[in-house]
């Protein structure tokens, strides 16, 4: 049953992801049509540069007028790809009012303004989809949304930036520190001239803002994701881990308190286990654990960026939200009556590695294990090496809340006998 | 906005799976009431012996007569878990004729008779969800349904039954043998007292022809799945496969052909390397790997078995069927407009590994790579060991077709020099 009025599909910014997502409109357009139930036209392509040369795009739809673009009234479906704020934000609102769904891989502002667009589609009647804001090709919004809608999620831990995961994976492999991987993941394209939104955890952040979001029906904000960034992580920190069976990796953690009554989230680098299947996720690929009640230990892998990658999570989105066009519906929105509170990163609850640089004399292990004790976290382990005078203690803990921990690093630094605390890194996925 | 009244669901069967779901209906009425838009209410439950004591489940709900309960008419969803293929066939159908959608984890039926069953529920305008019956808890039906809608899926190959990984996990890391490693499965509760459909692979070949099915929007039945067990692997075929840097796994592989114009289904044991991810996939787990044009290599990874993890796929189709009652529309239903021809085995191209039992004398090798060049079948490597008059010939080929080694390895057996065929096992994932 093959309508013959096709769907008419505007794209907003055709770069990397953009012209794959029009290349794969044209080349695989039967096999959308069949899936969709009507073919799909590629109505208008609004760019900045519209000079440029774009290979199988007829340059009579291509505008730099996204605005006129998205209030055409014609349109069943706009593609966002633009990325950033504005004019992203104000393009969608738009595009809703104008009678059109939106699919959108714009990670950032769905992590500031989930809610308002959620509201905005819904108020208009019309889809929000945005599996490839994710972890690229990766189903991960769809599962989390549909598949485990009758599952009660505990937990999502994951690698959700390629561009730090090859960082992270290139020092613990050849041993290289930050700097000399980072120059090696900008000559091969994996990092940007300016890694900053990599490299200090904001992309992973808004990534774990919508995560949290979806996992827990609850609104997760970007601000509310505690985030720190992996710069400093260093050749001794993969020393350190590697004596502990680990490996270190930046990830995001959403994570229902054990009474259920809250949530956090928050990016950080963190030491994991070599047993664990995310120690194993190599070069630039990303991968997502999620636990829950009922499904247990769940994960996903793929190519967390690239054009072809993204644009298989866009088209996926635009045949579902195709088929709820025509089928005069639209799917699931957003999910967020759970409303539980979001806390600090405080309130975690997790493990922790110290080095500590210390006297090397009698009864510092004994002053620096009375200092844990006043703080109520628990020591696993620790190993005491000295050489010349100075020592180093390395200190593991048991479970312990992230204030605690930090009022006790607190007043180790104030121990005459505490030279430095050389690094705290967390332990997860134990 | 919630309807005051809820949707009656009936669930036919009440074992390890069924049950888990009433109780998850009861112990997360709340969360499933908010996720659907309405409460969802246990309107009766079919089982085979009344008299045993289901916690939870109020007695007056229970029934033997099955037929009577799909008959009611005022049904909104089916959960059939009872297996096999009748009485459920019947009951399904039955159950979309008196207009109820049925959410099912019968992974025979749907192999077998999937496209009748399609078009029973297309015809009453009703839903057919099954994700439970492919790897239990792991999203892949609705990822490979809707998230890669977009995409052209390859390949599918995975880990599929979790008993068998069981049994080649334990022999490839303690070097028992089959025997005692499924002795040791069946004492663990892992592999059931009459073990054939998980070991002779008609579990894994009905999760195939599913898998297929959807992958490449073409009909494959369980007829079209080529099926080999894996009680025939010894502790001397992962000997082998270690000296190649290898395991054994028992995989399902679904796959288009290189010129695309046909497809194949298979199931069975392989060595695979380890480097591959599907390699590190241990104990009962099941891990399902994806390659598609654009979106690369995907794998999803979880408990492909069990209660809870098979209940929570059950319930998150309950809840998008019960989404789609409330909104009046159905789901994507059956795709299969491609129509590709399912090629046999023969066809299927792939590399060998083969271990000859020959004499120790001059010539051997060259009448043997005379017999595989005859037949087409290039050869990668070879290695001779040689011991008191008898000697071994390990070749590995590089890609040839099923059929073009199959005629090597008959012209093998008659030649005098060739003592005996120990072993052939397929080399995927490389």
């Amino acid at each position: 049953m093959m309508r013959t009025r096709p769907l008419k599909v505007a794209l907003l910014g055709c770069g990397v992801v953009g012209s794959e997502v029009a290349r794969i409109m044209t080349t695989h357009a039967d096999d959308l049509a069949a899936r969709i139930g009507a073919p799909v036209e590629l109505a208008g392509v609004a760019v900045r540069r519209p000079d440029k040369v774009r290979e199988g795009i007829d340059p009579a739809l291509v505008t730099t007028d996204a605005t006129a673009l998205v209030k055409r009234g014609d349109l069943d479906i706009v593609v966002e790809v633009i990325g950033g704020i504005e004019p992203a934000r104000t393009l969608i609102t738009t595009a809703f009012e104008h009678g059109a769904s939106v699919v959108s891989a714009n990670k950032a502002l769905l992590a500031q303004d989930g809610a308002a667009l959620h509201a905005a589609a819904e108020q208009n009647g019309r889809d929000l989809y945005y599996e490839a804001a994710v972890a690229g090709a990766i189903p991960l919004i769809r599962p989390l949304r549909e598949s485990l809608a009758g599952d009660k999620v505990n937990r999502v831990l994951g690698i959700v930036n390629g561009t730090t995961n090859f960082i992270l994976d290139k020092m613990d492999t050849t041993g290289a520190g930050y700097q000399e991987a980072l120059d090696e993941a900008t000559a091969l394209g994996y990092a940007e001239a300016d890694p900053t939104a990599d490299v200090e955890g904001f992309d992973a952040a808004a990534k774990a803002a919508i995560l949290a979001g979806i996992a827990f029906h609850t609104r997760v904000r970007l601000d509310d994701v505690h985030r720190e960034g992996m710069t400093e992580v260093t050749a001794a920190d993969f020393a350190s881990a590697k004596e502990m069976g680990c490996t270190i990796k930046l990830l995001a953690i959403c994570e229902r308190a054990e009474d259920g009554a809250s949530v956090t989230a928050r990016v950080h680098p963190a030491m994991i286990p070599l047993s664990h299947p995310l120690a194993s996720v190599r070069g630039a690929y990303n991968a997502v654990f999620v636990e829950s009640d009922a499904s247990g230990q769940l994960m996903f892998y793929g190519p967390g960026a690239g054009g072809a990658p993204t644009a298989s999570a866009v088209l996926g989105d635009l045949v579902a939200v195709g088929r709820n066009r025509l089928g005069g519906t639209t799917g699931p929105g957003e999910s967020a009556y759970a409303a539980l509170p979001v806390s600090s990163m405080g309130e975690v609850v997790t493990r922790y590695h110290i080095s500590l640089d210390v006297a090397d004399k009698p009864g510092v292990l004994a002053q620096v294990a009375t200092v844990f004790a006043e703080h109520g976290v628990s020591i696993d382990t620790v190993r005491q090496q000295g050489k010349d005078g100075e020592a180093s203690l390395v200190v593991v803990t048991h479970r312990a809340s992230d204030a605690a921990l930090g009022g006790t690093v607190e007043a180790l630094r104030k121990l005459d006998t505490v030279r430095g605390v050389a690094s705290i890194m967390r332990v997860e996925g134990e």
